[in-house]
Parts: C-alpha cells; sequence; structure tokens
C-alpha cells in the first residue's frame, strides 16, 4: 500500500512553476510583485456541513478550490498559489485522482498552482482546508468598508439556483430531477469571478463575494461602511431554471441563498458605463439592484416600491438553540 | 447564543497591526519586502489524532501555530502572519478563550498575528488548519535539498521527551507520574526553533524540522539533496528525564520519535564554529551528531562504531494494513 508520501506525491505534485518552490520542503516559496501585497483566505470545508458524503470528487476539488479563488475575485486580487490540507477517513486512490483532477483543472484556469500540502487520517469525516495567496497593489484592493451613499448596489451573475439544488438534494424539496439538473451546476460546480474581481479596480467602492446569502453578505459591506441599502427584488437576476418556483421559497433562494460565489459591489452612479464595461470584458453579467444611502438599515422593495416583509435570515453555523 | 461571525471578532480579532488588512474582509492582506519572497506552510490537525481530546486548549492554541512555526524555522523564514480555520464541535467558550489565549501569546512572541480565519461547525472532532506566512530571500532559504558530501549533522535542543509522554498519555507505557511531568511540556508546548533557523542563513547547507522522526526527516533531506549520512548515536542530545529508560524504547523515542519540532541541519565542516556562535545567538543549543556521505542511505553507529540494527520506522499517517 502507498505510504503517505508516495500519496501526496502521485495526486498533488507538480513541477512548480519558474520561481516557486513547489510541495517537497518545509515551506513553499513564491515571489510577489514589487508594489503589491498578498491577499489570502483560508476555508475549512467538512463532510456532512459544506458538501454531501457522496458528491462527485472532481466537483469538490473544483469547489474547495474555487470558494477560495471567490475571495481573491471580491478583493481585486490575482491569483498566485495555493496550498491544501486533507484530512481522509480512508485511502481511496480513484477519489483522490478525481478530486485531484478537478483541484489542478480550476488552479489552472486561473494561474494558481497548487505548491504546499498536508495530508493526515482523520477518524471520521473528510475535511478540507485551502488556503489561496493572490497579488494586489495596496491602493487597489477591493474591501468591504469603502461603500458609500450615492453608490449603486451591483452583482454579477444569476441567484438562486444553488439554493434551490441544495434543497432538492438534502430532500427539503420533494424529487424534481428535471429541476435539480438545472441547478445542480450552480451548486457543484461555481465559477469563482476572479477576471470581474479585477476589472473593477479603480471603479468599485467596495465587494464581497455571496457566500452566505446576499442580504447577509450585503450586510457585512453595510456594516463595515456604516451605511445602508435599498435593493429593488424585481431587478435582481434570477436563474431561469426557477422560473416556475413559488414566490416564498423563490425570494429564499435569491435573497437568502448561500453558495453563489458571484459578487455583490457599489460603484458610485457616475461609473455605471465604467462597470458595464468591465463585466464585458470579463465575459460576466452585472446587474443594478439598489443603492447605497446613509441611514443604517437594508430593504428590499417589490416592483410597485412596496417595502418587502419577512426576509429571509442569513446562514450562521452556529445558529440559535 | 453568540453567533458565529459575533465568536469570531470575540476571540480572534484584534487591530491588525500597521500595513496589514486583517480579520474581517474577504482575505487578509500583508506586505512582503521589497527582494523577499513569501514562505508558506500549512498543517491540518485532527482530535484524536495530532491530540487527546482532553488536552488543555490553551497548549493546544499554542501547538496548532508552533508546529507551523517550525516550518518557518527550518526554512530561515522570518514569521509575517497566520489564518486559521477551526471546525467546533460545539460552542465552548472558555475552551474557545483558552486556545485564543495560547495561540496570540505565541503569536505575539514571534511577530506572527492572527490575520484571517474561518469557524465552522464539525460533526464529529475537533479540527484545526493553520497556515503560516514568512518572509525570505530567495537565496537564503534553507531547503532540504542543499546538503552535500562533507556537511555535519546537526540537530537543535534534546530528543526523545515528546515521544516518551505522548506513549505516556496514550497508554502505550504504565502510568509514571513523575516521568510525565518530566516530559509533557516537551510533547505540548513546543518551542519552534524561529532564531535559529534565521541565524543560519547564509551558514547552513540544508535544514528540516523534526516533526516525524530524526531518521524520517532527516531522511528527506537526504532523498532530496540524494546523499546519504552516518549518525553517531552517542552524540545525540537526548532529554534529562529520560536517563532511566531501558535502551530500546530510549533510542526508538531519540531516532524515532515525532513531535520534536528541533532543528535537523547539515552545514560544512569548515563552518562549525559559525554554526555554534548561531546557535547561542538565538539561545539555542546545537550538537553535532553525524556526517553527510556520497553513498546513499542512512546508518547510526553506537560508540564502539558498530551499526545499530533495527531502527525505528517513521511515522506513516498510512500504515500498510
Amino acid at each position: 500500500m502507498a505510504s503517505e508520501f508516495d500519496l501526496i506525491a502521485r495526486y498533488f505534485t507538480r513541477a512548480a512553476p519558474a520561481g516557486l518552490l513547489g510541495v517537497g520542503d518545509d515551506c513553499a516559496l513564491f515571489p510577489v510583485p514589487p508594489g503589491e501585497q498578498v491577499a489570502t483566505s483560508t476555508d475549512l470545508l467538512l463532510e456532512g456541513r459544506h458538501f454531501f458524503p457522496d458528491v462527485d470528487p472532481k466537483a469538490l476539488g473544483h469547489k474547495a478550490l474555487a470558494v477560495n479563488l471567490s475571495d481573491l475575485a471580491a478583493m481585486g486580487a490575482r491569483p498566485v498559489g495555493c496550498v491544501l490540507g486533507l484530512a481522509l477517513p480512508r485511502l481511496d486512490e480513484p477519489w483522490l485522482a478525481a478530486f485531484a483532477d478537478g483541484f489542478h483543472a480550476l488552479a489552472d484556469a486561473h494561474g494558481c498552482p497548487l505548491i504546499g500540502g498536508d495530508t493526515t487520517r482523520s477518524a471520521h469525516d473528510l475535511a478540507i482546508s485551502v488556503t489561496v495567496f493572490g497579488a494586489v497593489a495596496p491602493g487597489q484592493a477591493l474591501r468591504r468598508d469603502g461603500a458609500r451613499p450615492g453608490d449603486d448596489v451591483w452583482v454579477s451573475g444569476e441567484l438562486g439556483a444553488a439554493d434551490v439544488a441544495y434543497r432538492l438534494l438534502d430532500g427539503q424539496y420533494p424529487a424534481d430531477p428535471a429541476l435539480l439538473a438545472a441547478t445542480r451546476d450552480a451548486l457543484e460546480w461555481p465559477q469563482p469571478q476572479v477576471a470581474l474581481g479585477l476589472a473593477l479596480r479603480g471603479i468599485a467602492h467596495s465587494a464581497i463575494d455571496i457566500s452566505d446569502g446576499l442580504l447577509q453578505d450585503l450586510g457585512h459591506i453595510l456594516a463595515a461602511s456604516r451605511v445602508g441599502a435599498s435593493l429593488h427584488y424585481e431587478r435582481i437576476p434570477v436563474a431561469a431554471a426557477l422560473a416556475s418556483m413559488d414566490e416564498a421559497p423563490l425570494r429564499r433562494a435569491v435573497l437568502g441563498g448561500g453558495d453563489v460565489y458571484q459578487l455583490c459591489f457599489t460603484a458610485p452612479a457616475s461609473r455605471r458605463e465604467a462597470v458595464l464595461a468591465a463585466a464585458r470584458s470579463a465575459g460576466a453579467r452585472a446587474a443594478r439592484i439598489g443603492e447605497i444611502r446613509q441611514q443604517a438599515g437594508l430593504d428590499v422593495q417589490d416592483g410597485q416600491g412596496r417595502t418587502l416583509a419577512d426576509l429571509p435570515a442569513g446562514f450562521d453555523h452556529f445558529p440559535a438553540a
């Protein structure tokens, strides 16, 4: 049977790109361009909590890196490299090969090579930790605390599909193979908006990626920037697959659904054309869904200008008992 | 009950040092001095695998960071910052407070502030992921692949105590409160040799930290450098507390015991005085325990020049069934 070290070597070691010292020393080394800072983000993903035990391992490898690249995207940082920690309950080589495939394919697509890692055996569940590194000039980073009254609120992509796929797979909704087929990729193969984040530098005042739900994540921008916002529900782009859903679960998916990995950002009203041009250049879609205001709070209005009640709460890993 | 975000804020957020953007945005940001590279290392620690469920949480916070700082030490890198992922099976505020205390105290001692993190709930076990960042000029990094025939092999500190403490706590050895008291700090409060690693830049040809056992970790240097080595058993510094142990378990502890977090390094024979001066300047002890040779392999000789048989195998997270 292969040893731990053989395993790491077989599936995760690749020739390190020029200038980088990769897997195989106490530390990995990577350079940072003069005048730029390192942006870093870390996520710890657990079986049963962040993914289903039977998820396609190739999709899981993709997503484990995607959720971290999405944080770089929200910062306007260019990916430089990443490290991976894997705690495996058993030695399953086909699983490892598929996981590594999905991970490396996304890493290659974004120029974010795996340069270090740690593999260990777990007693129960699979655990995955990924830390990504990017580079960004200090004054260009898109932060959460830069939203100002008069900014528009924007969102990239379409919302809602990942939440619906999750609830279908979790058995919260009755089985609907057609709906699952139309929404599953949004949940399992999220595409981090790295190009859009880079294109928005110098244009957006603030940005965040939507991991816990639009309202909750926008709420982080509002709190950090000490401002409030009004959103217009009918302007929020909704995945076409959800057209036939009832209004209540649809709203919950659009406003509260997590695992989206699109960007929510703010930019001055004077830069609307620049935002749209940035989105086009990144091959992304951007929709203007609301306004930042001085007064604290966050409300959502319907097409008639009425404020929606019973907004969905955000996701909390430790909900009140 | 406190929400996830409140918890993170209470125990892990501190004012970020000047120039760093800490916990509270999509990414943390940190600068790297011109001409230096980033050195990074990641570890994933699991309850029942890397620590006992009832370990003092303050010691655990210390050790979770210490094992990563030890990788920076082995690279000759200066600590810059770290990120922490925590998967908690339950919300235990006294535990969190003590863990944070131990973590921050070591971070402060090494100028390695916590700048980002991820807290989540686990289904079963506690899992801790730490990724550290350091800075080092590219040509100065202590690597594994630089050992050359004619180098001395050196080790810092004393070996053996952590292994004995582990086996006592694990019930592999009969209870011996005096021996446990004398060895437990080595296991639970390892001191990463950061100052020694920095002092050895420009002197040592190669270095590694001893996490899996002297023979196994030196073996990584030998493999990466394509050389062999002879060690002299009687020259290896052994913790005084182990003086009364039987020879077989003592050898296993000294040669095969993991969790040491001292440095094993090689340096040319012409630099012996420089090594000793570096160790003195770092407040560390360094012992010359062997030589690097051209011929592959690793042997250990006793005081009479006889080669020891039955050397302990290294630690493997996935031992052959």
